[in-house]
């Protein structure tokens, strides 16, 4: 499904189909609306599955490098980007051990690694190149690049409707990507570039000066237009935002409900948000970020996240977590029994 | 085990425990401390435990009837209580289907409902009276009666260690109960009623206020002791509050780590915790509830609440997603590679 299709197949949510779960749920044996956000959770989800239980789950991590790491923004080394996809595949990371408890499929996507994989079973090759640019000095990537790497995303969508996978979740892994998702957040925001950059996996004031910097300089030279978002990506994104873009998108055109993880997954999100207003509808928040960031993505797209844990690990932590919220809300949603059913009093209101 | 035995036996945890632990999650691959709150679960579960797997986890919900509904404080009719136990023997009420998400035993305590039910399999039958008196008029039970409602909870506790029960969540049922609750953290922090008192299952302003004046009563005319717990509880109290505040004293003495739900688990816990400094290191506050109060309680005891989800229903609801929060931080623990197996590079720092 080519980006153009994608947009055009993405339709508002069912509202009446919101309404009955509502009317279900305010029927069960409990005060009404007492499960708060877990309604909504059941509600959002039925709306637009037109189920109520999940099938079958799959998280998707993003890997890719980045040539702004040239500058100094992160606190790891790039190589770590590939060890921690080999970490991935032997099922050692967090989001294995996560996803293994969410009972979630982990799927590997490499978007743009600078390592060239042999065939590794769990690795999806998607590789657009060898790391983008650095941004600083040009663009990170060409806009047929950028498209490329949006369609990536919606192809996996696709299968994954094809395959039965009611929830997806996003997760992601490159060294260096908070800087590019911070950036991604300013030129659409227009907020100051200090007031969306933080720390990423730990870096001191001295490199978080650096960084902010690095980002001015970015957005000043290669001047991304916040009414183009694919301009956006491909002036001062990376590959694997740009897959998680497209899944995003993807997931709203064919219908499945997204768990969007931290701060890259939401700028991936954001994208996709600003590429078609309805897509915030698909979309669940998994989690609050530590990076300061992260909020005003959330504002931006108007979804609330599901948790606040003070994670900032990415990979798709986040929505593992969040991802068995939704699985509880479901469980609600079915297994409450009515009052009549009950034979329990009603309030007296 | 009577109170004064469970008392004796609650000692600090044990820091050297806590603190290999998180030595063994900063050499996992992740930057250290990015699983956030997941890391502060894992730790004080296996600082209270020595373990770092969950054997078997159970959920206590407690119910008793008050005589406070008396005087119209409560949006559903009293008949409610017992029909939601039956609800809970037959598994049709929110925390059955909580529990199953969560994998966790539902216990269902009779600490003093208003009603005399038949043997059932699945209530433990540990009822103190048909329902408390009307504490507006006099306590609410005798002291006696209030140290045999801690008793029972902490005989609880005491099983559950002998069963091998690692984790353990309470929960409450009883129509009004919102009400002693707020009595409770009047009571100790004497802060005003008003700031305490919320609507509980959803009263409108007239009854609110008419809640917030019966409890000023109540507290003017028992003069409850915030320096002696057990006259808190047996003043403004409820019998299925003291049982889950022997369970969190329990499990305290005989070191089993407790989520307790919201505001009435809460309150309970509150009582147990001012009975004993050391008691708060073994709670896990499983969310944040909507009733006013509940903030000031958690404040007043030393704990975050791990979720929000704007969640007003009680029965153990809370704990139990709390409980899969928990279960997660061990599954990190246990699985993550660290950065030698992996063959990561570290930070650069």
């Amino acid at each position: 499904m080519k980006l153009n299709e994608a947009l055009e197949n993405i339709k508002p949510i069912e509202q009446q189909t919101a309404d009955a779960a509502q009317a279900h749920m305010d029927q069960q044996t409990k005060p009404q609306g007492s499960l708060g956000r877990l309604e909504e959770f059941a509600r959002r989800f039925i709306a637009i599955t037109g189920r109520d239980v999940i099938r079958k789950k799959a998280i998707y991590t993003f890997a890719g490098d980045h040539g702004i790491t040239d500058e100094g923004v992160s606190a790891f080394p790039r190589e770590v980007t590939p060890q921690m996809v080999y970490n991935f595949i032997n099922g050692g990371a967090a989001i294995n051990a996560l996803a293994r408890h969410a009972g979630a499929d982990l799927k590997v996507v490499d978007m743009g690694v600078d390592h060239d994989f042999e065939e590794l079973d769990g690795l999806l090759n998607r590789k657009i190149g060898n790391g983008t640019a650095n941004f600083s000095k040009g663009p990170a990537m060409s806009r047929e690049d950028a498209i490329q790497s949006i369609e990536a995303g919606i192809a996996l969508a696709v299968q994954c409707r094809d395959e039965g996978v009611d929830l997806v979740g996003t997760g992601d892994m490159g060294i260096g990507n908070t800087t590019p998702s911070a950036a991604i957040v300013a030129a659409f925001s227009k907020m100051s570039v200090t007031d969306v950059t933080h720390r990423g996996t730990g870096i001191d004031d001295e490199s978080l000066k650096r960084k902010v910097a690095v980002i001015e300089q970015g957005l000043k030279l290669n001047q991304p237009d916040p009414a183009d978002p694919v301009d956006v990506l491909a002036k001062v994104g990376g590959f694997e935002i740009g897959g998680i873009a497209g899944l995003v998108l993807g997931c709203a055109a064919v219908g499945i409900p997204v768990v969007i993880d931290g701060f890259i997954s939401t700028a991936g999100a954001l994208i996709a948000s600003e590429l078609h207003p309805n897509v915030r509808h698909y979309i669940f928040a998994a989690h609050k970020s530590v990076e300061i960031g992260h909020i005003h993505m959330l504002e931006r797209i108007g979804q609330e996240p599901m948790l606040d844990l003070q994670m900032r690990l990415g990979e798709g932590t986040g929505a593992a977590l969040a991802m068995t919220l939704v699985e509880a809300a479901l469980r609600g949603y079915r297994e409450i029994a009515t009052f009549a059913e009950a034979g329990v009093s009603e309030s007296d209101d």
